[in-house]
C-alpha cells in the first residue's frame, strides 16, 4: 500500500512502543541522566508519534475525505476542512 | 523558581500522565475513534512530551552551561553547542 | 468559501508583505537589534509562510487530489501521496 | 568558531537569499507553479529562517547569558527565561 496508511496492528504495535520510550523515560529522569541525553530521547519519541499522526492523516485524506467526496461536494469539503484543522494542530505542536 | 525547570517529582508526573495518554491513544484505535478525534489527542501528548523538553532544556542552560562557563570558556563553549544541537533536534522533530 | 484556500491576489499579497518582513530583518541586523527581538520577529515570519503554505495544501486537497480522484483512484491515491509528502516535508521544516 | 554562531555580513547575506527565495515564491504563484512544487519551496525558505534562528539563539547563550552571568546570578537568569521563551515561540512557530 502507498503512503503513509498504517493496519490497526501496526497502530498499536507503534503506540506500545512509544508508552515503552516514555516508561523509558521517567527511568533516565530517576537515574539523573545527563538532561542532553533525556532531550535527544524525547526527540525521538516526538517524531515517532507525528509519524502515528502522519499516518491517520494520510489515512483520513485517502479514505475520509474520498468517501465523504463521492456523497457529495459539500460532504468532501467538510471532512477536507478537518483534515486542514489538524495539520495546523500539527504543525502547531 | 523562574523559566521552565521542573522538579524531579514533576517530571515523573507529567512523564507518567503521558504514558497514560499514550495508552489512551491505544485504546482510541482499538475502538476505531474518528482518525481527526486520534489526531487531536497526538497533537496534544506531542505539546506535553515537548513541554518536558523544554524544561530540560531550560535546566541544561540554567544549570550545566553556567556551571560549565565557571570552570573554564572552552567548557561553557561545549555545553552550548550541546544545548544548541539539542534545540534544533526538538525543531526537526 | 471554508478553509484556508486563498486567491492568487491572496497569496501574492501575503508574500510580499512576508519579503518586507525580510527586509526588516536585514534592518534589524544591520541596526545591531536585540537577538531576542530579531528572534521574535523570525518566528513571527515563519508563522506568516507556514499560513501561505497551510493555505496551498488545503488548495491541493481540496482541487487537485478531488479532481485526480473523480479520473480514477490511482490519480487521486498519487495526489494523496504527493500531499502526505508535502506535509511531512512541513513538519520538519 | 563552534556552534550556530554568524557574522553580521553572513547574517545579512542569508537574510538577502531568502528575500530572493519569497520573491521566487510570487512569481511561482504568479506563474501557476503546481502547488505542490510551491510548498516544496516554502518548506526550504522555512529551514532556512530557521536556521538563521538557531544563529541568533546560539549568539544568545553564548554572548549574552555569559556575560550576564559574569554579572550576577538574576542577570544571567534574566536572559535565560528570555532565551526558552524565544525557542518555545520557534518551536510553536
Amino acid at each position: 500500500m502507498p503512503g503513509y496508511s498504517l493496519s490497526k496492528d501496526e497502530y498499536t504495535s507503534r503506540l506500545r512502543r512509544i508508552e515503552g520510550q516514555v516508561r523509558g523515560l521517567q527511568r533516565l529522569i530517576d537515574e539523573d541522566t545527563y538532561c542532553i541525553d533525556v532531550l535527544t530521547q524525547i526527540s525521538s519519541v516526538t517524531k515517532a508519534l507525528q509519524s502515528v499522526g502522519m499516518g491517520l492523516l494520510d489515512e483520513h485524506i485517502r479514505h475520509c475525505v474520498q468517501e465523504a467526496a463521492a456523497e457529495s461536494e459539500e460532504a468532501g469539503n467538510a471532512k477536507i476542512d478537518e483534515a486542514t484543522a489538524a495539520i495546523a494542530r500539527l504543525l502547531r505542536s
